[in-house]
């Protein structure tokens, strides 16, 4: 489980941990590279105002100056809103749909608690269009997440669980039964899975009124992996409150019914049987308009959504032009703490070699054995003193380092100290065994 | 050169822009890991007191949120700072001489200027020894920098020189001739490159008087390649300022003049042209006490220091133990203003493929074509819409992806759209012309 870190809620890793951080990332990014999305970075800090309108303010840590006091800037929270900037700012050069992907750190003042840090690693991938959106990329999106996610497999990540649902669904049941104020039952509904149906409907009440928070909750608890089963529960639910054919409530109802049945039968032509259709779904941010997504691992539903993300129409507009969008996004640090309990470092050092060094005056045959080494991409260390040998290869023992090389004036000797079998090498032709290649292994 | 970027001072690249800055990160990181470096990763915050201890106030970034107020937490503006803490919370589970490198941005609320950012990346090594630090190392950092810049070249990184001086050659001097206050004296000399011989020594005249300020001039003037010549130079200097042999201060300069050419001698062993002992080079950090390094690029100095450090004696400690250390750090940001000139992205997409989509109805065709190339790891865009084979091709074209693959009932077929030439193939085997990896080229 993590280590302990000095500075409340902002995380810092061994380096055996920030080895597997490091893999994690690299696996996301490959994928993310496979599925032809592109790479941008933006700054850390973007306009306080900017910051203000979509966050919480209580939450959003801003920049001050000795001198100069409070500046107009504030660390980003999420990564929407930097690439909502960026799209409109390069809007003319960039080429849409602009498929983007993005990997860095955020920043959220919330009170810090299991898998929940002021400081994380968000890896996000969104694709942007000028005008109109294809619905095809709905699915689009969660299939290069779903491979993404299958590709940390090695890494440790066991099966999870994508949960589809779509904002126009709920939006036609909510205004069918006569709800206004949809956004407050959105992001009150988004609270079921914490608090329950009990409380959950005590907290509705107040927003959708005794009779009505009772049919929310009953939405919210359909579930399906099968879409005639899940069209059926829809019709039965429709039926049982009143919301006839032919509304126009019932017509957005259904668009949503099909854009998420369009999501989960992609899902499962391509192979991944994990998908469902759940109604509970309903993400906190006022900004979806179709289809959002949850990610649930299967042997660690606690843990909250891996992977969230959605449909977003007007985020990202001009006065003449809007941007429309899909994006989801991998919270890597709280993946982190879950693979932290399933993966372990099999390197410390990169090297491969610890170069053994006889005597000080004799330390530049080892820095030429390393240099040739080197030249051939072997990662290698000079020993750090010309201790006693078997303190050197303690050192190497301790780093997990495979190998112990000796020189002399009349070669070299490579030892691997796993097995304990010393033979002559060549710095300019040895190779390390292949099976040492891999520096993070599953725990069994 | 750089695309203008909304908030001063905060840069942001391009998409092709940022390729050069992975692909110069990757290479940096390659060479830190050959060379038996670990990788940690530190949070962007430290304790306000201790970044407000080490840097300007004017310069730090401090924390506030609405509702509490200033936090005690600030950006860090270095890497140094936070590694001193890391090597501190972790001494017990470290393995000294701990060998680690760091790649991060760091904040400086500084003007911005050319070549100046207020957030740009350092990627860092040091090596933190417990108790001792065996002068070897200040010879090992600098090589393997060196080894590290050199492995730029491909990505137009031109030849440089690595200027090396030391505390105690310019401590020992400082007090012979009667300055005692060191640190201000070498504060003031760093400026000499900024302000000429004339406005520095003006300068100097406030700390070390009129006579003094002469001689810190002539002293930082001497820069050679040439052991031989340089000791000459010292020689000469000191008998022209009547430094006697035999006082201490005398000794602690011929310490110096040792650990300096110590590290020039191994330079030039490994082969490496570039060095010379520069009596300028005076960094401005207090914590330095013996070599210390700065880099230039041979084609444009100007550009300053693009890889500095140096040693610290007592910068890490704790009331028991000490942990002395030697480390360098290149400004990568600084690097880039500079490698944006030299070399141009030849991708924009990192797909290989463009997929073309004959009609919405058979898009699932091309999905399952991508779907094979990705399992086999050719990066692949399936093209957003079933718009004309003429515009699917010019979206290629645009993001400078190499193939367009035409998916039919009969089987696929693949057109270069450089060459235009085209060619049955098969997703479970065709593979790109590998002219086509790399993604980035030097301009003539």
């Amino acid at each position: 489980m993590p280590t302990s870190y000095s500075i409340s809620g902002f995380p810092e890793w061994s380096p055996e941990q920030r080895l597997i951080e490091k893999r994690v990332i690299e696996k996301i990014e490959e994928s993310f590279r496979l599925h032809g999305f592109i790479n941008i970075e933006t700054c850390g800090v973007e306009s306080y105002e900017s910051l203000i309108k979509k966050g919480d303010g209580k939450e959003i840590y801003r920049l001050s100056k000795e001198g100069s006091g409070e500046e107009n800037l504030g660390l980003h929270f999420d990564l929407t809103l930097p690439l909502s900037r960026y799209v409109l700012e390069r809007r003319g050069e960039l080429l849409f749909p602009f498929r983007r992907y993005q990997i860095q750190k955020v920043w959220r003042g919330e009170r810090p608690q299991n898998g929940r840090y002021r400081e994380f690693y968000q890896a996000d991938i969104d694709i942007v269009s000028q005008g109109e959106l294809p619905g095809h990329f709905e699915y689009e999106v969660p299939m290069a997440m779903c491979d993404t996610l299958r590709s940390l497999s090695p890494l440790g990540l066991g099966s999870f669980s994508i949960h589809i649902n779509n904002r126009k669904l709920s939006e036609g049941f909510y205004r069918a039964i006569g709800i206004e104020e949809i956004e407050e039952t959105l992001r009150r509904i988004d609270k079921l899975d914490k608090l329950g149906a009990e409380k959950t409907r005590e907290i509705l009440k107040e927003v959708a009124g005794e009779e009505r928070s009772l049919a929310c909750i009953e939405l919210a608890e359909i579930k399906e992996k099968d879409p005639f089963v899940f069209e059926k529960k829809i019709e039965e639910i429709c039926a049982r409150w009143d919301v006839g054919e032919g509304s126009e409530e019932r017509d957005l109802m259904k668009e949503g019914v099909r854009d998420a049945e369009a999501v989960l039968q992609a899902l499962v032509r391509s192979g991944f049987e994990g998908a469902c259709i759940d109604c509970s779904i309903a993400r906190g941010l006022d900004y979806y308009t179709g289809c959002v997504y949850e990610t649930f691992l299967d042997d660690d539903p606690s843990l909250g959504s891996i992977c969230s993300g959605g449909r977003y129409e007007r985020l990202i507009k001009t006065q003449k032009q809007s941007y429309p969008g899909v994006g989801m996004s991998i919270g890597v640090s709280r993946l982190l703490s879950y693979l932290f309990t399933k993966a372990k470092a099999d390197r410390v050092s990169p090297a491969a070699v610890l170069v053994a060094v006889w005597n000080e005056e004799e330390r530049w045959r080892s820095d030429e054995v390393a240099k040739a080494l080197r030249k051939r991409k072997i990662a290698c260390e000079v020993s750090p003193s010309a201790a006693k040998i078997g303190s050197q290869i303690k050192r190497a023992d301790r780093l997990l380092i495979p190998y112990v090389w000796f020189v002399t004036s009349q070669g070299s000797e490579v030892k691997d100290i796993r097995t304990g079998r010393q033979e002559k090498a060549d710095p300019l032709s040895w190779e390390p065994d292949p099976k040492y290649a891999a520096d993070i292994i599953v725990r069994e």
